[in-house]
């Protein structure tokens, strides 16, 4: 995109909003806030923050004195250690037990929320699946797997299983939705085959040399398979889907969704 | 400016700076810096950051820790306080007692500087006006003065004279003016008439109601008047400069030549 509109159109009046991460170089927030603000005409920028781990305290209570600083995206690694930072979170927050979207109240509170499952679910439908009593494998069981598998249980799926390199982190998870959805039928682990929905939740595709999440020769029509992996846009298994006959879905319009909810959360919208 | 433009352009990969200053509305350096950075080609934005006196320490310490910010420029009221907490001084900042741009240090040392006197040095030799043996008469005493003040003693005026209604501060900048430019003819008080350039260095002019920095009755075609306030781009004192027959400089040619030199500063040229 040309450098000329980098800044055009930003005034002493312009809200400030933020996404924090490390590494930065790859985020999407940015260009996809910045279209959505375009489109409703908010007088706001997000920019990108790069902060690691050591750091984030101090950053947090710098943002608590920037009067016109709106909110933050958190982001990889920060979504599990925001939750001690923020002074509020959202149920959803407490549940999954991370964050990644900060509203900074005109007091300088923080108010924490995690959407990314919520914006899954939501892009799934807009994709035409209702993932209501339908069956689903996810693989993964860290920050991000956790929401989708909390807004999958949330949106009513007939049975969930969890499939996950580390089996310990798979059974914590299986716990934890077993003791908020009582009668879900959730598991850890067994057949892929057998389900109508697979979801990436890991970050097994990011990098050309890494190992499917899944079995790419068990994949078979019938199935809808969806990544939350946004770059690069189409994984080894979006293409081996695609390729089997599967519906897919693309790790960014779940981003989209979720930008806008997260706009809402830090009163942008 | 449509706010379709807003944050086109930015992404994971831009560097951000910023303004730090209260109130915040009212900054240029925005759009000014953005139209710098579009010029060159600079992959950077400069956002407005709205701190209070009592945040600025906090702020700092947050900035600090943020690996993809390049530094702030820093105004009113927060050019003074900046000294202190800054992990180094140029000379000119260290000899004014201001800093008005920090540059961030890849390992998070700030490192400010005071060009505000440069900037505006540098604009009155842009119009034509070169201050070397011109006799000058400078309205104010606090930080935008003082660093206008040690440039037109660097810059070779033949006189200098201090007007400020607290007269104490006006004669504490003299002492100091002497102790640096032990040669230079500097006084405090005194008519206006007989001086080539006639500089605002006040807030005086900012707002309709505010008393004239100078005796608007008193200015006559010789003179060249020149102003640090930048809104209104036309004060009451440069529109009865202009109906005197004055030379006039407005304030945004200061902002506009300060602006590649804090650029500089901050590594983004």
């Amino acid at each position: 995109m040309n450098s000329a509109l980098t800044t055009a159109g930003i005034t002493g009046r312009t809200r400030v909003y933020g996404i924090l991460a490390d590494p930065i170089y790859h985020v999407k927030a940015p260009e996809v806030m910045g279209a959505l603000f375009a489109r409703h005409g908010v007088d706001g920028v997000l920019v990108p923050l790069h902060v690691t781990a050591d750091g984030l305290a101090a950053v947090m209570d710098g943002l608590r004195h920037l009067r016109n600083f709106g909110g933050f995206i958190a982001t990889v690694p920060h979504k599990t250690a925001m939750t001690d930072l923020c002074d509020a979170l959202t149920r959803e927050a407490e549940q999954i037990g991370a964050v990644n979207c900060v509203r900074r109240e005109a007091d300088g509170r923080m108010v924490g929320t995690m959407l990314d499952g919520i914006g899954f679910v939501e892009a799934l439908r807009a994709s035409g699946l209702e993932p209501r009593d339908r069956s689903a494998a996810l693989a993964g069981a860290g920050g991000a797997a956790s929401a989708i598998a909390f807004a999958l249980a949330e949106a009513g799926v007939s049975r969930l299983t969890i499939l996950n390199r580390t089996a310990d982190r798979a059974r914590a998870l299986v716990e934890r939705l077993r003791t908020a959805y009582p009668t879900l039928a959730v598991d850890a682990g067994g057949a892929q085959a057998e389900h109508d929905l697979l979801v990436n939740g890991t970050s097994l595709g990011m990098r050309p040399q890494d190992p499917s999440p899944f079995d790419l020769s068990a994949l078979h029509d019938g199935q809808f398979v969806a990544e939350a992996i946004m770059d690069p846009e189409t994984t080894p298994l979006l293409a081996a889907a695609s390729a089997a006959g599967c519906r897919i879905q693309k790790g960014l319009p779940m981003l989209e969704r979720q930008i806008a909810l997260m706009a809402r959360h830090m009163g942008a919208l």
